[in-house]
């Protein structure tokens, strides 16, 4: 068991400063990084470029673009695939976005997503960025996400060539589905990311910092890494944890308890 | 536009008092009552069965039974289909349950529903009770129910004769799935209800009731109405509303919203 194939996604100890992230990592071993837009704005884009190149990590995805039915859709998507290119990302993860205000067109704001999917795809080929479709939980629909099922994102991205336009599997918006084992077999190759952390109960308000560790909650992790590896995928595999809780912890500490979930639960 | 269809499941109404919610019911003209078994058991199982029948009033369904990994579950879900009986209620809605206490078995649960399901068959079906499997919205899947989507229930109920065992079609729990038509359509005469309520975010604590009126959130409550009738399904449907919100509210104001709503937004 290694952690050749770990990467910590920078969201996981949320205000942690980028250098100290960065220095975290090389001090653990760790390989890779995942980056946020916002924390990297913040710090500078080529600044931070430069940062994570010197420490030799590798960074292994971008969140994120999408939000499809932002009136600037266009104009930040095609700033996030040049972040991305920027950064040495290959990996932009797409959150689709939810439901415009009022609206109760689910099957309209699902086909603008593919619409903007397709033609952000010559852009993102062009900058040798991958556009990664992140299927949300269910519970994100209304809101963040109308992606909701790895079917759903599959049924966009082989529209695509997986180099171009792939899929994210994140264990927790996936695990619940009775489905999940049969799509990950048949995402295959369009699978560009696969994310880690764990389902615990009860939810927060709002839901999005419901999140723990992995090995603290009931997401058979070793299984889907076991399914994703089998349907090809060799990519590193990103702890990313949204937790008040967790988010209270001093980094340092947190990369720590990350590492041994990872190493307990999913390799 | 009629109410002819409507029921006005009590939960709705959280604390009125049955003899209220039945007068209420009578004096708004609404034919169909949808009753939970501990409120029932408060009033009195006979007294419950005696004042809805003496109403005029149809039962429409009983919630609930189900949590099949429960100790006593055998005994409950007996009593739980004699109490459906003894109220006239043709539908037992089944809410299966989640994962035991720190269990990851997502699939051991899944097929130990399918077993009990299967063990309580012959009894539901000798006391005149359809049971009513209710997938519930993933976001209940580790804690509530394991069955999460209308497939996954219709691939149990689809063993049975649709008189003894059917699936619940509500619509806050399937609203965000992309396959729900396709399901609805399958579903045909297994579709043993038909409840409504509607989407909001933010979601509260525990995400149990955070639920709005019919017409209030994202939901196409008419276009899945349209769906399940085309389907071949007949029968009642029902408001069933969780809301800490609306529950504030009087009884009475809440059944008058619940029936402007159903009006305005689904039938």
């Amino acid at each position: 068991m290694s952690i050749a194939r770990f990467s910590f996604n920078q969201a996981t100890a949320q205000g942690w400063p980028l250098p100290d992230v960065v220095a975290g990592c090389v001090a653990a071993g760790v390989p890779g990084i995942g980056l946020w837009r916002e924390p990297v704005a913040e710090y500078g884009l080529a600044r931070s470029a430069k940062l994570v190149r010197d420490a030799g990590l590798a960074v292994t995805s971008l969140c994120r673009g999408g939000f499809f039915c932002a009136d600037d859709w266009w104009a930040e998507n095609l700033r996030a695939i040049e972040e991305a290119a920027a950064l040495g990302a290959p990996e932009l993860v797409l959150v689709s976005g939810g439901l415009p205000p009022g609206s109760r067109d689910i099957d309209g704001a699902r086909r603008r997503v593919a619409d903007a999917i397709g033609e952000l795809a010559p852009h993102a080929e062009a900058a040798g960025v991958r556009l990664a479709i992140e299927p949300l939980h269910p519970m994100f629909a209304a809101d963040r996400c109308v992606i909701a099922t790895l079917g759903q994102a599959l049924d966009i991205a082989e529209r695509f060539d997986p180099t171009v336009v792939g899929v994210v599997v994140d264990a927790y918006h996936v695990w619940w589905d009775d489905t999940v084992y049969e799509q990950i077999a048949r995402a295959g190759e369009w699978i560009a990311a696969f994310q880690v952390c764990d389902w615990v109960t009860p939810l927060p308000e709002g839901v999005l910092l419901g999140r723990a560790l992995p090995g603290d909650g009931c997401i058979e992790l070793r299984r889907l890494r076991e399914a994703v590896d089998a349907a090809g995928y060799a990519g590193p595999i990103e702890v990313e944890v949204f937790s008040a809780e967790v988010w209270a912890r001093p980094g340092a500490q947190v990369l720590d308890a990350a590492i041994a979930g990872y190493l307990r639960h999913v390799v």
